[in-house]
């Protein structure tokens, strides 16, 4: 393969370490749609006779139906995808073969291998975000007015409405859709034709092989083209933080089904036992979510220790960016799925969530704002007034909405019957309506907001 | 602080552990900027009333100039800045300074902070930018026809341009550039108005405030709102990458400024001697830029880690999200200045490229070209012979442009003498002048359309 | 400070950059003790006159008293803590301060400075350790018999006592230790006399400094002596694998504070309130070391990454070697201790960890057991029958060990009604005695060891 | 698997996420050693019947056999090896199988597993850098007067010899070794018996199935046994420390064989072309151990963020353990092994290293120690002095050994004769003879003391 300079072979362990057949072939599709977009180029401007190319094209494509069949011979000797396909291509089609890595080198084709790889992963994402995205819809919808404990430090704050609190996941989905979109658009340019390092003195057509691979354009500086791997770190970051996100509803998930929370069951679907203990039903699908986000991470901080202090143009390690990105892929994949499934069948107890929510003093805010608006006290005093009406509460064994006019007129004076009606959990939620809040009008505004998004982006 | 219900105070090393004034005092001009807008909303919603309104706005506009004045009174019960700036103005306007926290609360202010503080972080990161980017095109064009070795590997593969080489950086820092501008636009939504978690009974008019601030319009959903640190992983994301970009650059100026490189020769200004050694003459600056990348992606793993698998919505440890940004912040850049300044005043040696990239048999490539392009060889057998040629001038301890024609038909009989202009580096160089190619049109065409860009760019 | 062959001054960006005088003037102790050792060394070695040695121990000391006494003067064109400290004696004795430079580097002083900082900061933790270690042993005893819920999944899964749980963390601990105390073994050796990569042609005794400054003997390498810091990633990784124990021990503070779960109530001196929600009792501390072991995380990886791939021998890269250190110095001394003084002053509730371990079937591991031992059934199918009691008892209301004999023979014929002894959650507990087990003897056994080993520990 | 509460299977991407066997796999050796042991066990202890403990180990032989010739029959349904091996157990020896399970749990069965895996993965990487510090000590005696350039800054510093910069790494192997047998002791202690998480009724011999497996102790408490990490994470870090080591000498090679240092050689073994420059002779291997420390570092990094924050005890979370190690344990072993293959081949080229050391005034420091030993000048000005010799030196288009006695009096009139022979590089590094320094002889008595090293360490 690299010709009359070399006398002797690679010792064992350097075939060993420089093989990556074992990682690459899957990128065997992306190889040999590049490489045909390359042939019909060369064809197209003259440098490869019309015979040859069409050889290499059918030649090619049967090099594909082999593949698929999954007739891969593995060859270590043949180091990577891209020489085992030209290889059989050679036993197929003979000297012709030969002619197609003309104007190219292995440094801008696997950069193109990859990059279409990652774009579609991309796509994937996006997919698969819309589904979860989609499930959320829903269950906020049927739960726009379902009370629960809206928590901050994992302690009762206010109450919140489940619609609510699951929308709020929307939210993280639509920045990592469009994460994921800006580093599409930006990744979309064609390495093809940077050849090793420097360009090539033959005259192609770059334009014409990105526009077949569906890129935008051509790369600007053929070093760069070669060396870069932006597109894989912005995938991963986007994948990382996306799998974050996930991992936060994974852990609300692991919280509501246990036993003290109670607020949701497991179907059969989503859980599973245990080897030794037959009364167990466990959360693994979002455990796992949660566990897949700490190696997404992982193999963000690989790709980008792998990266620096890398002197242009191509250099070897960048063979190790293809396991992080395989990794994640699959794992970020799943992990979208897996959610979009349990969200699905998740079983919400609403009674426990909002025996949770009217325990615990809840309304203690709505009392400081009552004294605010009604009764002229300045936020700060309000506060120390409700506090103080909480450990009167605490004092008596009771809920703050449980006590009589005249233990919170003992509290301060100032507070009326008109209180009464600001304090049950129901009252809470329906009077947070500033924009952003979580009454249920807000609730079903905010889904008839997501509803009219994702219908103008599917009209695009 | 926080009022009634509390009886005894915190331990000390409570207090110790708690108190994040010493680091997020960074943040008074964004807090006051951000309870100015704020009160100004209250006042025009009704809520607050005028005089309240003017004294609080006077006083904050007060507090601000103290602490411009390094007049800021650090007290670790006050725990942070919030409460420092509001204690402060209790003390400077009275009952009315308990006014200013109506229908807002720690949540939602410091996610507003903290987000303006970025954002301004991301504005600056682009001005350092370009004008690295300036520096690159400039240099660039000094050296549109300089030839120097294009190396992989550190391996000496074909000559190229060093205004070639130059403008592959200027492509990642046009990425870097977009990735800051995109995180930029996802982050523009306004957080304040938020409350605690829920929203706010309050009739507020969070548009208001929105646009006092530049932010494009609210956060659609309160729970996210004050738990999303989204946009402080954006801004660590790209500052990582901008900075891994900066390592590869600062590797290749310490490479190039090593004895046996000699490439570029540093200046004083950019120099360091040693304080046992009087003959170093060491590139600091270009060390200390590729080391704090490796901080930078430390920090973006900090701020990652601390979000994964915690529940809604805001959690104490994301108190913990400011030392990293900070840090970033600072090292990302004093790297784009000092390496704007070290690539404005490098001297080149570009007698010296020119020798490295004449030996090393650089040419063998267009030697292959010849064969396929003149000779109709396939390219595969073209490198064979052009690697045959490589090992017969080693054994001639030539280099491949020293063999006589003689030696190179005894190589291949299908050589002949109209190869040989195509073996200089001059001519190798100027050959590639495919898209994207190092010929010194090339390089002076992509300059001429970054110029373009910028203009553009500037327009706007 | 470089001498004679530099004629510009460094550019101001250059001087921002270079200057480490704002972070390493931390090694103000270290660096004078170090110097004293050397000059003393030098003395007794003939390499400097008695006077001179005298007048720069006498310096060094007051040097020492004025930095004690806040009069450092900070000036970026001195650089670090070494050329200030170096200066300052200059200013105060003369010329002899010149010659404490004699047979040493910048180089092989701070990689002593730093190793003597860390060294400290690894007996730093081991104290925290250890006084965490002892609050876990006393509130171990105090529930050596107390019944919870074990969870695994976060599912309650069978009881286990809270004695036992307590002694888990202690486990790690004492695991923490070890690691530590390893570092301490390996780094323990003396860089001072590499000079600045070489060695030096000066006859010095090494292991005279080396003893002085408490190492066991001088580095073997000099060029591994100046640039190795392994130590400090050694200490890094102790402190991040440190710090993940406390954050589960802190999750699990938080989880237990939670409502829902009700385990602990948090003492005023270790909680916090709301600034808007009068009702909130937030578990800030551990929130915090929780938060604190993402970033102590973040420090490892920066490190790590700042080595990678760096030639020998010194480079200034390694500068940045220290901001990692001491954020995690400070950040996992403030854990340990905030984490011992949560523990001790936790409240437990024992009645509700009691009622959620006997709800949820925790004895049904304890039914499966007695059919193998009792009845001879394999386990696996114990297992079963098992499982389908607790899906009768699901159906029935009822807990598993509410169930009439008549229901569980129903379930199978061979259970008896000397089953029912077994399916109390004490009973559980209590027969858990297998070496490790979470019975209360055992839980006191344990204890009782762990303070045998302490005693032997502190007679060493 | 789960017995008789589950009605309803799992959904379809539930099985893909939960099922492990496809990584897991590659602990069917360590599952039917410790479940051998286990029965073994439980027979001793009259749990179980003699002629079931036979047919189980019987059986257990038989699955091992299957699986070694290749037989594995994987099916998702059974999630993982454990199960696999049961399952198949079951097929073979009938109902018995069921009696195996008894007293233990798939949590303690799969940390026992997974620390026989690691423990050998420590005994490996031993091996590996056993084998590696042999060929650097065999090359550094080969070239232990061999003088090379010294590099700091990557700016050539001093002169220093070849064997005294290859014992430099011999140095961190030695710590890397001491940081792999540290992590073995402390990690060798036996989960098995543990259970699912409290310890059992069953009247086990915990020391028993220690002994068996080679583990010093079992563990001391059941909840953590079942939940500690710490073994792979001690490995995870000593791994990446090592790789990081690696990365550096890798460093070193591709600078070093790059043709402006030109120092080495790469044998063609070791070598690869370019699939378009027929001039080209890649380090490969080198690159790929640089790139392979990324990755481990990204294992490392996937392992402490899995482990934050999880409460006891076992969580599925830590299923994602196995792939960072098996990635680690994969990357380690190769990048040793072709490392020590590297070393053992590379071809130096004293003669370029040589002048390269001559060039640069190398021996500015010489000058100024002659300086303060001959002439009595305090070291800060004698440097200075020297600083001004090499500007003279660059000046006249010398190097500092060029200068004529006159030249060098005209720099300081107290330079004499004596000073000439101190100025070659071979004094220079001749010496260099402080304990650790440069000098052949220091490099010839360090090979001495680590081969007594070695000795001592295989007689034990």
């Amino acid at each position: 393969m690299w010709g009359g300079r070399f006398a002797g072979g690679p010792a064992a362990v350097m075939r060993e370490i420089n093989a990556s057949i074992e990682v690459d072939k899957r990128l065997w599709r992306e190889d040999i749609r590049a490489s045909r977009a390359h042939a019909a180029m060369l064809a197209s401007q003259g440098i490869l006779a019309a015979e040859d190319a069409k050889a290499i094209d059918d030649g090619l494509q049967q090099v594909a139906a082999e593949i698929e069949a999954g007739k891969l011979q593995e060859d270590p000797a043949l180091e990577d995808i891209h020489m085992h396909v030209e290889h059989r291509l050679g036993e197929l089609i003979g000297d012709a073969a030969g002619r197609l890595h003309t104007a190219r080198s292995r440094n801008d084709q696997v950069a193109t291998d990859f990059k279409l790889f990652v774009r579609n992963a991309v796509d994937e994402a996006v997919t698969g975000i819309d589904a979860l995205e989609s499930v959320l819809l829903q269950r906020a919808e049927e739960h726009s007015g379902t009370v629960m404990p809206g928590f901050t430090h994992l302690q009762s704050g206010q109450p919140v409405t489940l619609g609510h609190h699951l929308l709020a996941y929307r939210e993280m989905l639509v920045r990592d859709r469009s994460r994921f979109a800006d580093a599409r658009v930006r990744m979309n340019e064609s390495p093809l034709g940077s050849a090793a390092l420097a360009g090539t003195g033959f005259d192609l057509d770059r334009g014409n092989t990105a526009a077949a691979l569906g890129f935008d354009r051509p790369t600007a500086n053929s070093l760069d083209a070669v060396s870069d791997r932006d597109f894989a770190v912005d995938y991963l970051h986007a994948a990382a933080l996306c799998s974050v996100h996930l991992s936060r509803l994974a852990e609300e998930i692991i919280l509501w089904a246990s036993q003290p929370f109670g607020f949701v069951k497991l179907p059969d679907a989503w859980s599973t036992g245990s080897s030794i203990m037959p009364n167990k039903r466990n959360p693994d699908a979002a455990e796992l979510v949660r566990g897949h986000s700490a190696r997404i991470i992982g193999d963000l901080v690989a790709l980008l220790v792998l990266l620096k202090g890398l002197p242009l143009a191509y250099a070897k390690d960048l063979q190790d960016d293809k396991p992080p990105i395989f990794d994640a892929h699959d794992l970020l994949g799943l992990s979208l799925a897996a959610m979009a499934g349990m969200m699905a069948d998740l079983i919400f107890v609403p009674e426990r969530m909002r025996a949770v929510a009217a325990a615990g003093h809840a309304t203690a805010t709505d009392l400081a704002d009552w004294l605010v608006s009604q009764a002229g006290v300045p936020f700060r005093e309000a506060h120390h007034i409700s506090g103080r009406a909480v450990a009167a509460a605490e004092a008596a064994g009771k809920s703050l909405d449980q006590l009589t006019l005249g233990e919170l007129k003992s509290v301060d004076a100032r507070i009326d019957e008109s209180v009464l009606p600001y304090l049950s959990v129901e009252a809470s939620v329906a009077s947070r309506r500033s924009a952003g809040g979580t009454a249920p009008e807000r609730v079903r505004g905010a889904i008839e907001e997501a509803r009219r998004q994702i219908a103008a982006r599917e009209e695009k």
